[in-house]
C-alpha cells in the first residue's frame, strides 16, 4: 500500500534509533546505533541515512510515507531548521536538507520532546487525550504541550520546555545557565548529586551499599533500584525528585488545565514513585476544578520517539496529500 | 447596523464596569458601580441587568450582538457555567442564565483574565499578535494564554491561571493556599506586606513618609508613586515584584514560546520599573532563541475587560450568524 509505512529517527545524546513503522505505530524493523558524537554534524547525517537505507532494504519507495526525525536540539518547525543544540553538534546544520538529499524520502524534523510526546499521543497511554503535556525525565528534562490535539509548538517551534521551569529561584544551577528549574531537580545528574550528598551521612550509607560499596559507581538506576525495593535513603532521593516534578506541574496544571500529565523518560517510566509523589502534590496544591488530572506514566519507554517521530512523517505525508 | 454593538461587562471584586462598544473596540457609553458583595448572587445579577438596560437605552435591539461577561471567577466555557469564585458569591450560580433569562439579547461569559487579554488582543497593544500570555497585576494576578490567534482555555476552560505559578517551593502562603505562587509576591497584598517590613527598618523609613507618616496608610499606589519618582527603598520593593514576575515568565516562555508577554492590571500598567525589571530577567536566563520575546505594558487599562467582554460576545454573534 502507498504511504503503509514510515521512518522515524530518534536521534539521542548516546545513541540513535531508527524504526520502519506501521501506520498503526507498530515497529516492523528497528536498528540502534551508538551516536557517533566525535564526527561532527556529517557523521551524525551519515549515520541517520545508512540507517534509514538498512531498514528500508527492501521495501518499495512508494510504500514510505517518509521520514521523521526528532532531534535534542531547539528547531524552529515552521522553517524547519536546526536552531540549537547543547548536547550534539548540530546547531545552525540543515539536517532535514542533507539528509534530503541523500534519500528519495522528504524528510521532517522536530524537537525529540514534541515526538515522543506526539508517538504517546497516537499510540500510547495519552491516545485520544486532546489536552496533555509530557515531561520526559532523563539526562535532561523535556517535554512536549497537546492542545486541542496538536502539538503546541510557539512562536517557533521551540515550545514544551517543560524541564525549564523555575520552581525555586534561589535553587540549584541548572546546565542550560540558569537557576532551580525542574531539570536541576529531576534529572539524572540531579539524582547523582543528591544520591552522593546523602551517601556521605550516616543515614544515607546504604546509597553506597546499594552501588557495590564504591560512591562514584553511584547511578540514576542505581538509586531508583534501591527506591523501587524500599531502600529508605533512594526513596527519600525520588520521593523528592518527585515533589519538585510536582510542583512544576501545579504551575502547569494552572496555566494550561490539561486533562493529563504523562510522565517518560527513562527516570519518570522506571520509577514510579516519581509519578505517584507528583500527582499527590498536583492534588493537594492546584488551583480548585483542576486537581483531578490524571497523572500517567508512559508506555511506549524508548519506542515513543521513533513511534512519534513516524507519527509526524505520515501526518506530513497526509496532508501532502490531502488525506487530512 | 444589525450586530453594531454589544456590550461588555467587567465584574470585579469591587467595581462592576459595563459597557456599550462598538465592533473597532470604541466605548461609545460606559456605567459603572461598587459590586454589591453583601447582596448575593441574586443582587450581582440585578445589577448586571440594570446596567446593561441602562447603557442600551434607545438602542434597537437588533443592533446588539450579544452581551460578553468577565468574571473573577473559574468559567468552564464549554458548559458556561460559574465552577468556583472566590472574591465574590457565584460558584455554582447560573450568572449566563439568570442573566439571559432578564434580557432579549444573547450572553456569554468567561473568565475575566481572558476576556482583558481578548481586549488587548483586538483592540490594544497586542493587536496581531498571535502567540501571547497577559498577565495582569492587581489585587491577585491573573491572565490569559494566546495560542495562534485564540485563547488558550485548556480542557475544562481554566487555563490561563499564570498567577499560580511555582516559582519557590519554599516562598510565602499564597491566597490560593498554595504557597510561593507568582501572587505571593506581585499583587497588592504581597506588596504592602514587604513595604511594612521595609518601614520598619532604617533603610525604608521614607516608605512611611510618602504614606503622610502612617505606617497603616501604606497602599500598593503609595509604594508605586515612590518608584516611579524614584524613593530607594519603594524602587526596591517593585523591582523585587519585576523580578519574580521575570522568574515567572522564564518558565512560561520556555514553555510557551510566545512572541510577547502583556502586562496589565493596575500595578502592571502604573510601574513600568516592573516590566522593565522583568523583560531583564526574561533576557538573561530563558533558553536561547526566546530572549527576544517582548515584554509590553497593556495600553488599555481598564478598558481592557469591557472592550474584551464585547469582543466575545461580537465572535459569538458571528459565529451563530456564520460570519466566520
Amino acid at each position: 500500500m502507498r504511504g503503509a509505512y514510515a521512518i522515524g529517527i530518534d536521534v539521542g545524546g548516546t545513541r540513535i534509533a531508527a524504526g520502519l513503522v506501521e501506520r498503526k505505530g507498530r515497529i516492523v524493523r528497528e536498528s540502534k546505533i551508538l551516536t557517533p558524537k566525535t564526527a561532527g554534524p556529517f557523521g551524525i547525517v551519515d549515520a541517520i541515512v545508512g540507517m534509514v537505507e538498512e531498514i528500508t532494504a527492501g521495501v518499495h519507495a512508494a510504500e514510505i510515507a517518509g521520514v521523521g526525525i526528532g532531534l535534542p536540539a531547539q528547531v524552529d518547525f515552521t522553517r524547519q531548521s536546526v536552531e540549537y543544540s547543547t548536547n550534539l553538534p548540530l546547531g545552525g546544520v540543515d539536517v532535514r536538507g542533507l539528509v534530503m538529499s541523500r534519500l528519495k524520502y522528504p524528510v521532517t524534523i522536530d524537537n525529540d520532546g514534541h515526538t515522543a510526546a506526539l508517538g504517546e499521543s497516537r499510540f500510547g497511554v495519552a491516545k485520544g487525550v486532546k489536552d496533555f503535556v509530557m515531561v520526559t525525565l532523563g539526562t535532561g528534562v523535556g517535554g512536549g504541550v497537546f492542545i486541542g490535539g496538536r502539538i503546541m509548538r510557539g512562536s517557533r517551534g521551540f515550545g514544551g520546555e517543560v524541564g525549564h521551569i523555575v520552581i525555586d529561584v534561589d535553587g540549584p544551577p541548572c546546565p542550560c545557565g540558569g537557576r532551580g528549574h525542574l531539570e536541576s531537580y529531576a534529572a539524572r545528574p540531579a539524582i547523582i548529586r543528591d544520591a552522593r550528598r546523602a551517601a556521605a551521612t550516616y543515614q544515607g550509607s546504604s546509597i553506597t551499599r546499594l552501588a557495590g560499596g564504591d560512591e562514584d559507581a553511584i547511578t540514576a538506576e542505581v538509586v531508583i533500584d534501591g527506591a523501587n525495593s524500599g531502600d529508605e535513603a533512594a526513596v527519600e532521593i525520588m520521593g523528592h525528585v518527585g515533589d519538585m516534578l510536582g510542583e512544576a506541574l501545579v504551575g502547569i496544571v494552572n496555566i494550561l488545565n490539561p486533562q493529563a500529565i504523562v510522565v517518560g523518560g527513562g527516570i519518570g517510566e522506571s520509577c514510579p514513585l516519581v509519578s505517584e509523589r507528583a500527582a499527590a502534590r498536583v492534588a493537594a496544591e492546584a488551583l480548585a476544578g483542576r486537581r483531578d488530572v490524571k497523572v500517567l506514566m508512559a508506555e511506549l519507554g524508548n519506542d515513543a520517539g521513533v513511534a512519534g517521530a513516524a507519527a509526524l512523517a505520515f501526518e506530513d505525508h497526509d496532508s501532502r496529500e490531502g488525506l487530512h
